[in-house]
């Protein structure tokens, strides 16, 4: 389990005031990449050095409150399942300001080859990396 | 139904070098826009001069191929369900270069009083506008 | 000589509640692809199927008034200057509300190779579609 | 003077694999709102709560070097003058993992009241807060 806080950004906010949807589920991909910190180099040096990269096949979010600028987003990231190639990552978003739960999110993400965007088996030490953050819900 | 095609822009890309997966949520939301076009000054005016709006509540997409910079995204946009304050739009989303699908996503948005925050039932010529996108799936 | 509309998008605005100022920067480089419209295959070719790219090297922008969601930027394009290996492009920009001006950006860039980031003499192909929006000024 | 970190996100890059040059320009944002730290509640309350904000008028930016995701841009904020109304920031950007310049980049911006657009004089806290970062280059 990570805890990672993403400020508001000023440019973050949608024409009706509020952060813009889809950038909130790109605030679980920051929280996704500290996932891997225990693999060398972490999500960085996996997909610039390595040429691995997880692209997301299945991404699920419920939005619960919104979420303005002057706030900052507290997202606890866990990892639900871990397939031979695909990871389950959970994120709870909330708001620091208040604790107001802001949305959940499920991204499923499947290890890939860049090159060929074939599928392929986690890695010994990514998996070993995930495998810190596995939390099974009953 | 109506059809949308979006671009990909230059900077719509991820380090993974293709369509960062959030963006091409977002690529949904301007097909969005479209459904209301038939109301009186369309989305844009819904937004900014009546101050109603439509936060998502629910999103859930499967992406089923990349998408890159020098192709397009051709999105088909069709209501699936109109209930007293909620919308359930559904985009399906293929590459114009080869007619492969790349994404299917369903948004779930409620009609709100964008000043409260409140849900508020959609108004008549709003809906109207929406019926007529609608598509029941069997 | 071009001129492209570009719509302001849902998710333009920052928490001022105006387009922001860097996505102004960014709705430019949408005029400037299709400055290279002929040359085969344009901008969107030369960069992923030739690898030759125009990095930015210098830019200088007077924003004069500023731009909300539900209006669309017009902007003219020209080629100011054209060197060996640089481009100085200049970009026009008015509201089509109201035909007020809302910026006007100067961007020179470089004509490089991708792959080392090495300067390169334009090619003959590039240099003549891009010759024929060369306007030069007194 | 302040120095302000900022990482190169995941989604930052543009098709030819480096930082977009807009969204360079827009980091600075981050650190021009750091010059405000001072100020009562910071830069966020002075938009959000005290309705004023500082549109930029004219931004400069050279272009020096590349910089890729996996790396993180260092960003040295000045003050260079401080006007009635008007703010003079520079900002010098190198790349943490070798120290290379990347970009110079000049924002002039100036004091409003959102919602009229009006020119404000600078208040009393916001100019003590901008003058500690005041450097006068000879």
């Amino acid at each position: 389990m990570i805890t990672f806080d993403r400020e508001v950004a000023f440019e973050d906010v949608d024409a009706a005031g509020i952060v813009y949807f889809a950038r909130l589920i790109g605030f679980a991909h920051g929280a996704l990449e500290r996932l891997f910190d225990d693999a060398p180099g972490g999500y960085r040096a996996i997909i610039t050095k390595r040429g691995i990269g997880f692209p997301a096949v299945h991404v699920t979010t419920d939005f619960l409150a919104p979420i303005r600028y002057g706030d900052t987003a507290r997202i606890v990231a866990t990892v639900r399942k871990l397939g031979t190639t695909s990871l389950h990552a959970h994120f709870a978003m909330t708001r620091t300001s208040d604790g107001v739960a802001i949305a959940t999110t499920t991204h499923i993400h499947v290890c890939t080859t860049l090159a060929t965007m074939k599928k392929l088996s986690f890695p010994d030490d990514i998996r070993a990396a995930l495998t810190e953050h596995l939390v099974v819900v009953g």
